[in-house]
């Protein structure tokens, strides 16, 4: 056995030796590799964390004390350490989820996956015993790249503003978000890298000035004395304590003994404090650490010597056409810049941001200021892209409101890993853009069929200079080109039922599919008509707002049945519904998407599947309700 | 002529004496007191901002300078320098706006009058800039209560890390938002308050230390070199020169010279610099100053000289009552806390605060914050209820989804100011939520009716401890109570058309009416009654989710009218739309609510019949759907 495999949950941790610590290092970094390597997932931050994973576990008493992940992308170390081992599924249906879950432990706490929140449920939970009168730690763990997002100042500023509630605030900074962490924030975590500690200075000043009596002595007097006084001089933390925090570090973060230390002085500190620990993503791992790009932040299915990926290609991403095109424009335009919240990479800016480096902005983990940035690009005459994940886009509605919206401002916003995208769980699917987004003046939303529409779709985004527009698309690979075989209005027939005897289409039920939704409204077309009832689909190619085109459409039909990858709750078919009984026409709407709950992790077909958007299910629900519509009336 | 008077735009400002600065200062004040005592608006935050606001004219070349206000309500006296003094309907339709207004002025940028968003719109018109080669300086004016907000905080983070790209951020610094600034910022900014000055500091320690030979000269070299080094010591305007801004200040900003002299400084640094101003929210007017709660933050129409209100009072407020029931149930469950955003006394948290001020937490304006510690504070036993304004939540979305909802906390969340507020303009309207918030599982929403209702669903709410809810209501005057005739599932039954023979009830409509709505619905129940169409008129209560009976309900009804005061796009309105199809009842829904627009500023009353959400033009609509329906089909 193992040293890992005997560890059952953390308390059996305490009794391993320094030597017996190291080997359990390497071990969990040799399983890290191997587990990873066979389901795909999450392996440089992981990589980057075990030693202060084991450290924080050996210091504190999980779950009476509150040990909180922000983003959680980091927490496969504490899994294995809480009694989580059978990495066999993981992501997968039935598997462990790729963040925390309360689900699968007592030990977790949040498990939204999205930046930035930690410290902000760390406050609440402190404020939480305080109220109560319970005793235990609450320590929240956060990357550097997490603390240029906004939530992660306000959080701050709350924390440090209560100098009698406990509160540890652990960075791991490896210097990196997705990408190198960027901005004012980065450059002062870089300086207080390159100090030497606080200490050694305090030892010197004192020794060589109150050798100079009476100026040295004032002078040291003078300067220690202050509020930041000489402290800041030689170990600038001053970014932090001048918050109000209690600063400890910089501290190796792959020396554990340094680190439990460190976590030791911050336990027994009665208010808030913030351990600095600097790791490596990737560590221990060449072909990780070589990945200059990324240092492997998530990785598909592959060989762990090879590195290669061991699922086939389906062919060219959405993401990829999106990069390609992009950039093409880019050459076209000089007007048109790029913003991109830390994922340049997995949003498909790579070959725009090496074309024209200075017209692209990764604004940090801030997708507020991505945003609110492109309003004033767009007031300053450029035409800015923000491209960003789908549900990552929730945190800028708001400034998608309020800044672009309504002061009229060109810019285009591209939504990757729009619908639903499975194994990264319920916080990672992009379900609710097309329905929050209803609600704002003047915005134009696209979800592309295919490719084509795609590039001819973002160009029709970027011609837009006087409202935004956005453009949405899923994870997967695209699929072949889906043809139009006609047009009517701004609508794309994508079917039509061939006619039987005479002239007049008579059509029953009319599909409008919303994106990659197509080829599943093409299928259930075609299982409606093998029972002799004709269809109609349409792609309206600008889901918003409802093309003019469609409630006259809609009235030719005894259904129209609204398909999207999306929130059934006030999506597409929402608006379809409203722009029919704004004119009057009162043919009966099904709306096929999405329901209200939050998706378990699975792959995309299995989750698909079990909300029923098939073209079975759709098929037959369609079917059925035509059914009872022609029922005589009791 | 006043020299007020004489000045039509920022050029005019230029050829003034000193002397005649003081004199237009004084005018200003007058102006203001006695033009904002008239209309409403307001007050407190203008005449701290004379002095500043003369010196920014004077000392830039706006609109070629941008000159940026963050959130806006700030911006009467740059009004006044830019050829807007007739204040006679400030707020009223067709008057000025209470913010600024692009329509108004070409000095004018930014008008959402949400707050912390200038220095993102700085950081992109900045950028805009240098794409295009265009000179020109961004000057943006933020309060210190705004800093405490995230997208501040991103965008310093942006906007530090370019040295190259000039921009200015004047920090007016009152020491409050709405209330005064929380946190360590706020902390921070009261050191640097305190300070000297660098200046001095750096002349003492010159003499002084140069004067000691070898040591003292080393030591001042080693300090002054250092990143921060000796200037921290004396002047610690750390946190900001850390993240690698320019630091300006403290400069007194009621000195108009000083102000000058320090926006000169700033306008000569080829990067981005802070000026920080110290400015007296209510500066010159003793009613003001005298009110130490919100230094008459806004007022309504009063007489100036004794601030008697001159409006009548239409008896309580729905915030009243929130106010005192949230304060009867803290007395009755010490685990119930309650969180604001800046705002406690507006939303109605005094009382609450007064009797359990460890159970309230001024977050600063920080609705993120507010949401994710509140799911800290619920996960940790506790009961939170988050009052904001409605339109200010929308800063919360993700947090209320990924935080509080997929976490199943019990969190409620009391929106002030919900549907068409009116003379604050485009921004303020709270016609949002009950659209966005449709997509968020397990969420319950409230829409109480009168005052009976809004303090029997606060305690519905604050019983759910497994998912959160929110109830929503205006900013008017509370209206009479409006009593159930009958109760069908979750529904409060309000009318019914009396039957006529028969014992069957056979109506046609059915209003499904939506909170303050209920009056409107019942007014237009009367008018159809009047034409011989029978009515029922349901308050749903809980508007989230359907209620099961109403799907059954609508079966029997010809027409099924939702009356919501909140966007008509994935409102209420679909939800019952949805609904209903869900069920395969095929009804026809006709939806009245707000339509996809930005709304101008206007009285509540003239927006609402603007926008045909009158009794006359709901009855009139459904009664033309009606008879559109019974016509012999073609």
């Amino acid at each position: 056995m193992t040293i890992l495999e005997g560890i059952r949950g953390p308390r059996d941790l305490k009794a391993l030796s320094e030597e017996e610590l190291g080997l359990l290092a390497e071990e969990i970094r040799e399983f890290l590799v191997h587990a990873v390597a066979r389901t795909g997932g999450h392996l440089g931050p992981n990589l980057g964390v075990v030693e202060l994973t084991i450290a924080l576990h050996r210091v504190f008493e999980s779950p009476v004390d509150r040990i909180l992940w922000d983003t959680g992308h980091q927490s496969y170390v504490h899994k294995l350490l809480t009694g989580r081992q059978d990495f066999s599924k993981l992501r997968g249906k039935g598997g462990l989820s790729g963040y925390p879950s309360r689900e699968e432990s007592e030990h977790d706490v949040i498990e939204n996956s999205h930046a930035s929140t930690a410290l902000g449920w760390a406050d609440g939970l402190a404020k939480a015993r305080q109220v109560l009168g319970e005793q235990g730690h609450v320590v929240a763990v956060i990357g550097d790249g997490a603390l240029t997002g906004g939530m992660a100042w306000e959080a701050l500023n709350n924390i440090a503003a209560a100098k009698d509630r406990p509160l540890i605030i652990v960075v791991n900074d490896n210097e990196r978000s997705y990408a190198p962490t960027i901005g004012g924030l980065a450059n002062h975590l870089a300086t207080l890298r390159t100090t030497d500690g606080y200490e050694k200075a305090l030892a010197w000043g004192k020794d060589v000035l109150q050798r100079t009596p009476v100026i040295g002595r004032t002078l040291y007097e003078s300067l220690h004395g202050a509020k930041k006084g000489f402290k800041d001089a030689f170990a600038p933390q001053g970014m932090f304590e001048d918050l109000g925090l209690k600063y400890v570090g910089p501290i190796d973060g792959h020396d554990t003994r340094a680190v439990e230390s460190a976590l030791r002085r911050a336990k027994r500190f009665h208010g808030p404090v913030l351990v600095h620990c600097l790791t490596e993503k990737g560590r221990g791992y060449e072909p990780a650490l070589a990945d200059e790009a990324d240092r492997f932040h998530t990785v598909g299915v592959m060989d762990p010597l090879t590195c290669e990926p061991l699922a086939p290609s389906n062919g060219p991403s959405w993401t990829s056409v999106f990069g390609d095109e992009i950039a093409r424009i880019g050459a076209e335009r000089e007007d048109v810049v790029a913003i991109t919240a830390a994922m340049l990479h997995p949003v498909g800016l790579t070959k725009f941001a090496e074309q024209f480096p200075d017209r692209v902005w990764d604004v940090g983990i801030a997708e507020q200021h991505a945003a609110v940035s492109a309003a004033g690009l767009a007031t300053g005459g450029v035409h800015p892209v923000v491209a960003v994940y789908a549900t990552f886009l929730n945190r800028a509605f708001d400034q998608l409101l309020m800044d672009v919206a309504l002061h009229k401002c060109g810019v285009t916003f591209v939504l990757d890993r729009a619908g639903v995208t499975g194994v990264d769980g319920a916080s990672h699917n992009g379900m609710w853009d097309m329905s929050i987004l209803q609600v704002v003046p003047g915005l134009r939303i696209a979800a592309p069929r295919d490719a084509d529409q795609l590039r001819a779709q973002l160009r029709e985004a970027v011609a837009v200079d006087d409202a935004p527009t956005l453009l949405r698309f899923p994870k997967e690979s695209v699929g072949p080109a889906i043809p139009a075989v006609d047009r009517m209005g701004g609508l794309d027939v994508l079917h039509r039922t061939a006619s039987g005897q005479g002239s007049a289409y008579d059509a029953q039920v009319l599909f409008v599919a919303v994106g990659v939704m197509a080829p599943v409204c093409l299928q259930a077309a075609e299982l409606l008509e093998a029972r002799g009832i004709r269809c109609t689909v349409v792609d309206p190619r600008w889901v918003k707002p409802v093309d003019p085109a469609l409630p006259p459409l809609g009235a030719a039909h005894d259904l129209v049945a609204v398909v999207e990858d999306n929130s059934k709750a006030a999506g597409v078919g929402a608006a379809v519904a409203l722009a029919l009984g704004e004119a009057e026409v009162d043919v009966p709407v099904r709306r096929f998407g999405i329901p209200e709950q939050f998706l378990a992790h699975a792959k995309r077909g299995e989750v698909l599947a079990d909300i029923g958007l098939t073209p079975v299910e759709i098929a037959g629900r369609i079917g059925a309700a035509l059914a009872a519509k022609e029922k005589p009336e009791k």
